[in-house]
């Protein structure tokens, strides 16, 4: 039996899509509006899910204070009321698109991960960001 | 019996909490980090609420279209993907909290009213902007 | 102080926006893609709103299985799984628009109000039907 | 023009349909399931609305961190992962249904209203308590 | 590391439960009330899951407009306002269930999805429909 | 290709998050203001997932009438409006976290499920409880 659990974080933040190895014409081409210099927001929606042994004495399967932690102080903090573009280090060259949000989520966790959670349990299994209703993008799986 | 309907649309934008009116530390202590020069961004919710008689024949109050394409006009398009600060003109001397918000939709939308609906039948009764689930303005009440 | 306590229901129903009263080419003009003669359907919420005295020793304003009972036999029963056009009998002359839906709830549980509530107490304030997200009416303020 | 601005809390609790005042059989009969010994819990959700001037530099209506600090202290600290009807002292003897602790929010925020905003600018226009998705209960109107 | 971005659509329908294989009594019982001849509606809302690689220099893992426009073509244009088994060719033999349905979609999206992404580059990896709040079906894992 | 299907249920209830196997110093410390002597509630989202085969002439993949009894019997009844510490026989050792919730439901199903569905067809593949928006967990894949 596999148990999972998830747990839910929001941010607000701005950015533009807009790629610094592209022309400018090659750039409204390929994101059109989401290309507007001035850049525009949304309210993000992360979700953190993993994966473990659940405890036989507590009945919980992570500690639920110290990931909430984490990502306030790896995600939330860094991002929240944020410019990406401008204000996140790794944003000045990959555009902030949602893909690349997951994935630097993803990296800004693992790299801490095993100092929260020293034996590597429970295991970070997936991290999905909401953008809109209609746009998601989940990262999985790192060996 | 008083009859009202209510269409709700979205955008995406992005705005910064700054007043010209103050000075910078004022600025910083009024608005916390949404005063942050570079900004940050919301997907907004906006809700128009009309009220008036149900046609006999079509049991229509409103003609949807109609409202939609003044909407999609006068709101939608001009702010949608936008730095509300710097390609709003209203929101270049007056700070784009929800409630100027609401405030300047609800003003755009009442300027061409009676161009879109010449008996001002049905009326524009409310504007409500959700910015975020936890923050909500509605303007009510015009003569 | 006022009180108002509001429930709410849900039925999925089938309708097609069509008046007897106009021409083919009329309703097509008016209704657009929603006069398809095959019609389409929506899964409706239905939000019922009282007002009235809270009891000193139950501490409720409402007998709620009363409301909760009426509303199946009246409204949920009757248009739950339903082609309103077809087998609502006021449909059959009325379009079935979100306006005239909310109506007709509304005059329906009012015919039966007094039976179920002899004192009128608590009293039905507003019928709200949501449609889809976008679209939704509401009926207040019979005398 | 008139302009509201709505604010969203959460808490969790516990509480359990029962009345000194009524016999043991009498509340199981007014009660039914909810009158359950042991209680039972929901996710409360708590919509303040308060109406005012929106200040001409700041564009705001409220001072939004005192009115999160009121609500923090006056209902989500006493409330949040309590028993309703052993924690909190009015639901000794009134029954914690939604209408009485819709009642009891409004009593706790108006006491000390005039302490935090001392013109009484903004007003507290309306409480609205979401029990579950089906069960709401709003108060409005102090004089 | 896999990278899976999701996209939802939304589209009204109504459909009703009778399988021509089946004799009226038979598809009574088997199907209940969701076998009244008039049918009935539903909003529907269509997730397509992708996956595949982010490109290095866009931030992108498919072309959204490409995949809006298939699924508008396939899919919506097809569906929406539609009376499902009297209008879309396979559902005048299959019944129009959830599980139907989301078979149907995935069959639709395959058939064409290689014109559109040549290099089977993102994969089509699920298709979920969500009849009601209460009813949702999922197909995965074409080879 | 794999066709799943999802049903979601709903039930109020209350707990304590507190072991036997702790000191109460302990459990204060483990589980904070969970640990609360009269404990705190919720309101419940069960979805269960199962797979299989869609049949041919039905077009269904599971018999929904017989799906939700076993759920009503097996869960909702047992559990809506009551305290799970002390109504719940497992919870009286186990502690009744959303992680022990979903695997006690779980169990529940298993027991009964090849009484409900002799073939094991369709399997039960997933039990997510949804605590709260903030809160989820999953349970999948017994052999």
């Amino acid at each position: 039996m596999t148990v999972r659990l998830t747990r839910r974080y929001y941010f607000a933040a701005s950015h533009r899509l807009h790629s610094p190895a592209l022309t400018d014409a090659e750039n409204r081409e390929t994101f059109g509006k989401c290309n507007n210099p001035y850049g525009h927001g949304h309210d993000y929606e992360v979700e953190l899910t993993v994966r473990g042994e659940v405890d036989a004495i507590t009945g919980r399967m992570v500690d639920v204070p110290t990931l909430d932690r984490l990502t306030e102080d790896q995600i939330l903090t860094p991002f929240r009321w944020r410019n990406l573009n401008e204000e996140v280090e790794v944003f000045r060259t990959e555009v902030p698109t949602t893909e690349n949000l997951a994935r630097e989520v993803d990296r800004r966790l693992r790299v801490v991960w095993r100092t929260a959670f020293p034996q590597d349990e429970p295991r970070l299994e997936k991290v999905r960001i909401r953008e809109t209703d209609r746009n998601i993008c989940e990262v999985t799986g790192c060996p």
